[in-house]
């Protein structure tokens, strides 16, 4: 596949030159965008936090290490249950090397971060089993709108990441409400995809609801308030805020899906800047299918940063390429950033190096 | 006075002048910061609200207009006792007539405003006669400073506005401790200034928190605690975190005089590249002084945006002109901004007709 300096054109390559090409030497900024859900709390569904009851602290923690070097809500870093560290360190790395500027909206969480966050007025997420998942759905909308379209006049160009433990299953279940088929195809961030437990979630989460596969095709509101999750109507929000004035690098990976089908049922001519940006670890992924479900929904290009952790001196980064964690935080886009601010001179190699220094520092030498 | 555009430069020219000069044909963030005390609902101390109580609801009604061009939190807009509008008519017209973005930061609010706002940790402040005025001062000044560096990487340059009645008040407590005796040269939303009801609030407070003139000049966080208001840290973050990397235009009248020497005790080096932007209102008010306020902390320029009132249609505007009001959500500085943005296309003739015809959808005719 065509690589622009170390970003792969995975998907729509055309479309997806000509985006990267608006990119080059360009001042971006970087908006994380967080929430929570009870829904992260099942047993076995998610990896991002050490237990089921630390996925409330791994949004607000992984923020503070993006704007302050270091966690304040807890100590250490957010790991997995085995003990692999937060995307966010790849995030932080390529914000600090490309010298970009970072802000963080919250969509509605448990616990705040002891850092400055955007507050959108929304609420933490329940468990997508009650089918009544999350408040305001619309109010947030419009709110994170308002704060897109300023910021927009602010910068070259929007990359938005997203922190939500649990996210990919609240992703299905919009997608399913939705129309579109992701069973078997949403990513995880464990070793093992547990789309089964996945599956039986969301159809729990739909029949509670009442709502059927596809029958809120034309009401993205509904599906997120029945079966989604805070970040998603956050993140909505700043990319139909932006769009019309500046290009938008949808950072991450196949939580992607439900944002972009929320944001195309609300303005089909919105997505016509907009691209995808994650890792390679995304693509390469035989549990998942992100090109299988973004060509369901629009015709967006993906780019993928070629990240490749399997020389380093760590552990813990290695083990991303078994397969663990693969994105999140923004990670992927946030280093396609990087590369395209420096026009290249920041490289996967030397990425991978200033991560190993922050890894080396927050998580020590094991 | 000599005039750039419809720009006074009022103290310090040449300082003034070099510092306008940077800002021609720039594209500047404005950012409004906001808060509540218990001390604006001291009977007769607060013009910003139709009667005490409803002071909890102006800053957030205040950044509504702005951002939304409507009040939510209330009907109409915020008003004085007598009918008078509120300032942010004369922001929003600016920013609106030169394409200005906003964000809005709060140090801490008794309402929120049903916009995206940053959240920088604060509480709303009590009433300052209690001693204990303000919480977790630190802490919002360290999220502040992180936000306009973040911030600071985004514009050309920063206006930073602020809304807090009340705040003159909360002013002169923090002068005085930090040993800037401004008695008698505060100034006010009201048609009398009530100085004497101030001092003596002043007075009960610093008595209250055993503090006597000039005794914290080295401690404005203990300043600010005791004594101040939630907007101060928040405004004074800002101020340090942008003013390394981006000229900023500290919006406000007498209130500028806190957040200055907040900001002055914390960084002598700070205040090279910061200017205060204010109205032509409070540089004629004969009840106050800002310039002899300013001068005994730093040796910063003062500018004042020419606006006139006295040929408006409407009463409400050409009240302006009889010294009520007079500045507030960074009115001035707004005005200076899209002046210099337009490169003075945009003139004071032109702001008051934007003005007029927001007036006339939002207040009527009256």
């Amino acid at each position: 596949m065509k690589k622009i300096f170390d970003v792969i054109l995975v998907h729509n390559e055309s479309k997806a030159e000509t985006f990267l090409g608006k990119l080059v030497g360009k001042k971006p900024l970087f908006i994380c965008t967080i929430g929570t859900t009870e829904t992260a709390k099942i047993q076995s569904i998610s990896a991002a936090g050490k237990y089921p009851e630390m996925t409330d602290y791994t949004p607000p923690a992984d923020v503070e290490l993006l704007l302050l070097g270091r966690c304040k809500c807890i100590s250490g870093v957010p790991v997995t249950p085995e003990g692999i560290p937060t995307p966010a360190l790849i995030t932080m790395s390529a914000l600090k090397l490309a010298d970009i500027p970072a802000l963080i909206a919250s969509g509605g969480l448990k616990i705040n971060p002891f850092v400055p966050f955007l507050n959108l007025g929304g609420s933490p997420g329940r468990n997508i089993r009650t089918g009544k998942a999350v408040d305001d759905v619309k109010e947030v909308i419009e709110r994170a709108r308002i704060a897109g379209e300023n910021l927009a006049k602010t910068t070259d160009y929007l990359v938005v990441g997203e922190s939500i433990p649990g996210g990919t299953t609240t992703t299905l279940a919009v997608l399913l409400a939705m129309g579109v088929d992701a069973r078997q195809k949403v990513s995880s961030s464990m070793f093992g995809n547990p789309h089964e437990l996945k599956i039986k979630t969301v159809e729990a989460g739909l029949r509670a609801s009442g709502v059927k596969f596809g029958a809120l095709t034309e009401d993205p509101v509904k599906a997120v308030s029945c079966v989604g999750d805070p970040m998603i109507p956050a993140f909505a929000g700043l990319v139909l805020g932006a769009t019309g004035k500046v290009p938008v690098l949808m950072a991450g990976g196949t939580q992607m899906g439900a944002v972009l089908a929320v944001v195309n049922a609300l303005n089909r001519d919105a997505l016509g800047n907009v691209a995808i940006g994650t890792t390679r670890w995304i693509m390469v992924d035989k549990t998942a299918d992100l090109r299988g479900i973004i060509s369901k929904i629009a015709d967006v290009p993906i780019l993928a940063a070629d990240l490749n952790f399997s020389q380093s001196k760590f552990d813990g980064l290695r083990a991303y390429e078994t397969g663990v964690v693969k994105e999140g935080v923004g990670a992927g886009g946030a280093a396609i950033a990087a590369m395209m601010k420096s026009e290249g001179s920041i490289t996967k190699e030397t990425l991978l190096r200033e991560i190993e220094r922050n890894y080396e520092q927050l998580v020590g030498s094991k």
